[in-house]
C-alpha cells in the first residue's frame, strides 16, 4: 500500500509516519519510483505499535527505539528478556517523576538513601528481583515520599498492596507466551506500560466509588450519588 | 526557628525554600527585623508535605498550590471535597501522559471517542463517578491503547483489574478520617498521589518475581535466580 493508504488505515497522519520513519521507528518502505514507496501489513502493525507506545504508553521515542530493538533482537532466555524490558522501562517513569525542574534546585541523595529499607522490604516478601533494578530506586522514592508526608497507609500497609500486586502479577505472567521471544518481549513491554495507565485510572475511579459510599450516603444523603451512574 | 534550621531539619535547601516562599506554597515567616523571619512547625510540616507532592509526588507547582488551597480552604462535605481532590489530580497523569510533543503533531480524536464504552464499563462494574471525572478520560485512552496494541489481557480482562482495585479502594478509603476536613483532604490526596509510584514500582517487581518462577526455573535454570536476594 502506499503511505495515503497507510495513514488512512492506521489513522495516524502521514506527516506522523514520515517522523516516524525519520526516526527510524518504522522501517522504510520498499520504493517503486524515486519518489514512491509501498508499505505492507507489517508496517501497520509496528506503526500501531509505536502509537501505543508513544500515546497513552508515553514512552520517548528514545525509549521506544529501545523497546522495538528488544523486539527486533530478543535474547535467548525468556527471563533475560523480561530483564532488559523492565531495565527500558524503568527509565519511563523517571522522565514524568523528577518535576522538580520547576527552578529549584535539587538536592541529589533525597530520594537516593542507602536502599537499604526498600531491600529489607522486597527480601521480607520472598521477592528474587534483579539487582540495582530501576524499579527499586522508584520503590525507595515512593516510601520515601509516603514516610515524609506521613501519609497513613491501609492496614497492612506496603505488604498488604505487595500481596494483592503479587497475585495479579502471576496472573499477568501466565498471559506470557513462551513458543516465540518477539511475542514475549511484546507482551512484557505493552503489558507493563499499557497496563499501568489503565490501573491508575480505574483505582482512581474505584477510589470516587469507595467514598461516594462511605461518606455519601451517611452524610450529605445526596441520591444523585449513589448507584447508577 | 530561623531559614537556616528550618532547611537544616527539613534537609531541604535554603535556596528551594525561598523558591517555594515566592510561589505561595510555604507562608512567609514571622518577620523579626528586616532581614530575618522566624518559621514554626507548622513550615516545617508545610514544607514536607510540598516536598513529597513536588517530588516523587511528581506534581507541578501550579498542582500543589491548588491542592493546598482545598487544605486550607475545604468544602463542606467530604464527598465535596473528595471530588474537589480527584478534579485537581485529574490533570496530573496528563502533565506526564502527553508525551507527543516529540515533533509529531497529534490527531487528536484518538484518546477522546465517545467515552461511550467507558462509561459502559464503568457502568457494567456498577460504580457510581463523577460525570465528565478527568479519570474516565484516562480510562479511555487506555482502553483505547490496550485495543490498538491488542494486547492480551490476564483472564478476566478489565472487570479483574476492577475488581481487584475496588477491593483496596475500600481499605483506602476507611483510612480516611471524617472528624477534620483538612485531615480528611490531606489524606485523599496524598493517598491518591503518593501511593501510585508505590503500585507501579511494587507492580514491577512482583511482575519480576512472578516471571522468574515461571520462566526462571524451567527454562534457564539458574539457581541464582530464585528465592532469597
Amino acid at each position: 500500500m502506499r503511505l495515503s493508504e497507510l495513514s488512512r488505515r492506521s489513522a495516524v497522519p502521514t506527516a506522523t509516519i514520515k517522523y516516524y520513519l525519520r526516526e527510524g521507528l518504522l522501517p522504510p518502505g520498499r520504493l517503486t519510483s524515486a519518489t514512491q514507496a509501498q508499505y505492507d501489513e507489517g508496517h501497520l502493525s509496528r506503526l500501531r505499535l509505536v502509537r501505543a507506545l508513544v500515546g497513552p504508553g508515553g514512552l520517548s521515542i528514545a525509549t521506544v527505539r529501545s523497546v522495538l530493538a528488544a523486539i527486533d533482537d530478543p535474547p535467548e532466555s525468556p527471563l533475560e528478556l523480561l530483564g532488559r524490558a523492565t531495565e527500558l522501562l524503568s527509565a519511563s517513569p523517571g522522565e514524568c517523576g523528577g518535576a522538580e525542574t520547576d527552578g529549584a534546585e535539587t538536592d541529589g541523595g533525597e530520594t537516593g538513601g542507602t536502599g537499604d529499607p526498600v531491600r529489607r522490604t522486597v527480601a521480607a516478601l520472598g521477592w528474587s528481583v534483579a539487582e540495582g533494578s530501576g524499579a527499586m530506586g522508584e520503590l525507595a522514592a515512593a516510601l520515601d515520599a509516603i514516610d515524609e508526608a506521613q501519609l497513613t497507609l491501609l492496614e497492612g500497609g506496603v505488604a498488604r498492596y505487595a500481596e494483592v500486586l503479587h497475585g495479579l502479577a502471576v496472573e499477568e505472567v501466565a498471559t506470557v507466551p513462551d513458543d516465540s521471544p518477539e511475542a514475549a518481549v511484546r507482551q512484557v513491554v505493552l503489558g507493563t506500560v499499557l497496563i499501568e495507565p489503565l490501573l491508575l485510572a480505574l483505582r482512581r475511579l474505584a477510589l470516587q466509588d469507595a467514598a461516594g459510599r462511605r461518606f455519601g450516603q451517611s452524610r450529605t444523603g445526596s441520591g444523585s450519588q449513589s448507584r447508577g451512574v
